[in-house]
């Protein structure tokens, strides 16, 4: 847990949607008056408990719940780079996880002050979530290569998940140049962005040389989650916020948004942009694939 | 405020998407290296005070903002039906909105208790929402004709908008049969939604005979705040989660989802739907508009 140096190999992970549980097949009519059977993703409370302390209950497809917990602990700076994380107890009847660490924890004082964040990119914040922000330096010498770029949207967009088959849910991918290392998916997309949080902190896996995609729009708290995972570069298929495009400029961000196919708006940190891409890349499959998609945009 | 009867008269809504300080012109780079300057939404932090209590800060486009308030205290039930608003104070600049009531207020035992809601329709809730949900009865001689749904999405497609100027952004809509009555964006849907509730309240509109379309997706915090504001129908441009659904089919509340053109599939409360709509309705223009709009979808 407290190791810094990247380990040789980790479990990388892709949606999976065919695991039971994460969709119901929902009987209703459609615009004729017919019968039909559609696939709707679920949507449960789950609680975070760290140690003896409830923190917070979040609505959540269900899948990957300790790295959904860690992660939003991680990102509430509830646990420090170097807590040790002793265990992580699910009751998946009761919707409880019980987060464990060496060191005793009390955050009573931090729990009476909660900001509403905006939008899609919504979640509960606390108030102090910008101290560390301040004093984070993201990694100057990162780049990201046009054509690496349009691999990398392929990828996702072709890749199974339960946005391709139910549609009505947000994704996250952390990725190294144009692989994809973890893609989660879920109703919230400030959960998926925990769920890679939890998954780098246990995982021992650092930001500094990592690209983050999220299907959501670039707000002020996706920003912020991005800096404090020390990823330096941040890519969205959706557009901006100010505030988000402020915040990014502040911490060094390259923020990189509207990417779909060959096409994308950079609004800061466009030195880490490295324009090398071809007319073979961002193709029409691609393209193809994007306007599948568009038939299930969650929103 | 304690009004029941509908008034005669009110002010209808609409975007005003030229508004200075909703939106602002930032620089960029486009995928050719090329300086390009694009209109991104603004989001800036309002917190919002009943009397002497400070309850919830919120990120916000920041328009309307009495509205907001007003609709979040509501829809929280911190606002009775008999409560009588004696003034709406705003410091745009210190970001601070207070209510003002007759009645006296405490609500420090609520505040304790808050839960993140889901995905994009998130916002933050207290534990006894569902308390007042499980009373009300929706109107059941409420019905929706698709041929009136139609026009009805129609022209919210190709009403001027933040969503068609800058994109990134969410709508709600209250509408009478096929006429738009209301029409909020907001960064947060959940702000959106609020800000109806808001000016249903304060102009004493009542829900029974309405229809409420969201460009969000349905998930259970949406239903519960449709169900609150006593709206028999609802209606999405996106898809659905399983325990919206479920609240929907156990309050009787009319479900429509992925409403595009002249598709759409219900999957609660279709006896409420009148099969009507010719081929003449949902044509080519709807399209186009929404493809259009498609270029710009904010997830």
């Amino acid at each position: 847990m407290t190791e810094t140096a990247e380990p040789k190999s980790y479990q990388r992970i892709f949606p999976d949607p065919d695991a039971e549980g994460l969709t119901a097949e929902i009987e209703g009519i459609d615009e004729s008056g017919d019968r039909v059977t559609v696939p709707v993703v679920v949507e449960k409370p789950m609680t975070i408990f760290l140690n003896r302390q409830e923190i917070v209950t979040s609505m959540t497809l269900g899948d990957w719940p300790e790295y959904m917990a860690v992660g939003f602990l991680r990102n509430q700076h509830m646990l420090h780079d170097d807590d040790v994380v002793t265990a992580v107890d699910i009751d998946e009847e009761l919707g409880v996880i019980v987060v464990r660490t060496e060191r005793e924890t009390d955050y009573e004082a931090k729990l009476q002050k909660k900001i509403r964040t905006s939008g899609c990119a919504q979640g509960t914040v606390f108030g102090d979530m910008m101290d560390r922000f301040e004093q984070i330096s993201l990694n100057p010498d990162a780049r990201i290569h046009t054509s690496g770029l349009m691999r990398l949207t392929k990828t996702i967009n072709t890749t199974p998940s339960l946005y391709l088959s139910a549609g009505a849910i947000h994704g996250c991918v952390l990725a190294s140049g144009e692989e994809a290392l973890v893609y989660m998916e879920d109703i919230g997309r400030h959960n998926a962005v925990d769920k890679i949080a939890g998954w780098m902190f246990l995982n021992g896996v650092s930001g500094g040389d990592k690209i983050f995609y999220t299907t959501g729009r670039l707000t002020s708290e996706m920003v912020i989650k991005t800096v404090q995972m020390e990823i330096p570069i941040l890519v969205s298929r959706s557009g901006f916020t100010e505030s988000g495009v402020e915040l990014a400029r502040k911490a060094g961000l390259t923020l990189i948004g509207r990417a779909r196919g060959r096409r994308f708006t950079a609004l800061s940190g466009v030195e880490r942009i490295i324009y090398d891409a071809s007319e073979d890349d961002g193709d029409e499959a691609d393209t193809l694939s994007y306007q599948r998609q568009q038939q299930r945009q969650p929103r």
